[in-house]
């Protein structure tokens, strides 16, 4: 690594992260299965470009602050897989970025299906069902009357979709995965053909080709230490991670200058720490504070030097890149490029 | 609340605001302490002004990078309360800034001393003592032999500070306080008479006068959920919420737009969520994603409909602060004032 950059900061090997893009867009293409990235993990026009130009068949994104943002950025096929409540501002906004590209909205109520044709007459929206995850989306035998009580109400219904979230755990992959594909079998029984569209990084592998006709994978751009805790990625798929220096050092534990304000505090209850070393694979972080992380290692393993440089994976890379502003590219450890995070902070 | 703001999004109540800074000067004023608050919580220059106008000694700051926003913006006795490791970049920036205000850094090691010495010959320092919290610092009794070294490699010590971060727990202040107290007599009975400097929002009504010369809270400002849940602070004091819409309900649960890209996912173990909501005090955040508050209530209390406003209590206001660009201060629910965080992703 021939860096020299003030610490902490965070860097893209761009050639893994090239590997990454192809793997996953030719792993959709090869399966049949239309790829439809969510943008909130990169938050990133040029990453994004990069997923159209593999093929991806539009973007996902979490706001109508990042649709804006990508819209802005000549992306012409966006999906806002997010139960949008249209207030009157948001609704202004909605009508604005339906005129001017493909726009598909999630819905999960009949109310907010109602609201959403008051505000914008005619949009195209996918039924969010619940497939096991239990954050939003209706129960998969509800999809059909809401689709009938959206289109009643003037909306365009193009399918259903899922985030089967509850696959982030260990051993949950091919369970939430059986489970999504159940959902959206159930669910699209109720409606006219349409869309069936579903997770993510965790269960991409285990996405059932018979079921799903679009995937919305983010995570896979960069990977990040869950996914290495999943087995859903491996070590040579890490693209991103945050270097950080050496402030302190005492018995077999050591302070990096990275702490939550870089990293996130993000940390599932399985997680073994609060991010993982590339350097030292066998070190956990067991502490994090908002600009310290205090890693532990083996006994016996010499600790690092004070001012080494040492590069940590975060737990949950899509917080990790909503906290930096830009993201330095690399190739074979050298600058290459820096990208802005074009979404950061666009969380309206 | 009169605001029509787009959610998420974070606000100051003005008035509170106001209040906090008053009451914490006056108490630190009485007890004889002089206050140094930590500007990392609010990162925000309006803030550090009337912080210093009600008589603060000083700002102290986690990082380089937040010591220049602040130098650059008037504030001219800073203490960098943070292990410093002068890389050569770091060291470059760290002489900039003694040249043109007071700065105070940090110190754990004899090595990081003598690095520091050769970078800015003569910096005034302070010894960073472990009063429990076991993250950076020596031990107590090891302080006098680092002020030696520290004075031989020609740093000028100006005194001992920790940080009773270990008061972040239930029924912990006044044991972390006395700890503290115990740790820095310690630690000063092996320098010359000199600066004795303590946390912290928790502690900051139990630190001891007789010990303590200096304290450094930060989150009085604001306040947050954890200093509700560990009774450092009451609703009333909670200047700081997120504006966030009921986007989702089912059953006794609902869904709210504020996620942990604006809330931050801190959560301690005694956490009962991740967060507190104002208008539902008995509610608590049970699950947290990026753009997903889950919020359960007891059973038979009514669930908010669709579309209504909601302020959410982040867990810990320094990571909320860090993922905003602006904060929006308020005064009788109105609108009056935006002011920039200032020190937003100043990690370097």
């Amino acid at each position: 690594m021939v860096l020299d950059l003030p610490t902490p900061c965070v860097i893209v090997d761009g050639d893994v992260l090239e590997r990454n893009l192809r793997t996953m867009a030719e792993a959709a293409a090869g399966r049949g299965i239309a790829l439809r990235p969510h943008a909130k993990t990169h938050k990133c026009v040029q990453i994004a470009r990069r997923q159209i130009e593999l093929g991806a068949a539009g973007l996902t994104v979490a706001t109508v602050s990042e649709a804006e943002i990508f819209a802005d950025a000549g992306f012409d096929d966006l999906f806002l897989a997010y139960p949008i409540w249209p207030s009157p501002q948001r609704a202004a906004r909605l009508r604005a970025l339906a005129s001017r590209v493909r726009l598909l909205v999630g819905i999960d109520s009949a109310e907010s299906a109602q609201a959403l044709a008051r505000a914008v007459p005619g949009l195209e929206v996918l039924v969010e069902v619940d497939s096991g995850h239990h954050r939003s989306g209706v129960a998969p035998g509800a999809a059909g009357g809401l689709a009938d009580a959206a289109d009643k109400a003037g909306l365009t219904v193009r399918g259903v979709f899922t985030f089967p979230g509850h696959a982030y755990g260990p051993d949950r992959q091919k369970r939430a995965a059986d489970e999504e594909a159940a959902a959206l079998t159930e669910a699209a029984a109720g409606l006219a053909p349409g869309l069936r569209s579903g997770g993510s990084t965790p269960t991409a592998a285990l996405t059932s080709a018979d079921v799903l006709t679009e995937m919305r994978p983010g995570v896979y751009v960069f990977g990040d230490a869950q996914q290495l805790e999943l087995g859903t990625c491996s070590w040579d798929d890490i693209a991103l991670t945050v270097l950080s220096t050496v402030v302190s050092r005492s018995g077999n534990r050591f302070i990096l200058d990275a702490g939550s304000k870089i990293l996130g505090a993000d940390r599932q209850a399985w997680a073994t720490g609060f991010g993982r070393l590339v350097d030292h694979p066998d070190a956990r972080i067991v502490a994090l504070s908002e600009h310290h992380a205090t890693v532990a290692l083996p006994d016996g393993v010499p600790v690092p030097r004070l001012g080494d440089v040492l590069r940590v994976v975060p737990n949950h890379v899509c917080t990790t890149v909503n906290l930096a502003d830009e993201l330095v590219v690399t190739s074979a450890g050298t600058e290459v490029d820096r990208w802005p995070v074009a979404a950061r902070n666009a969380n309206t």
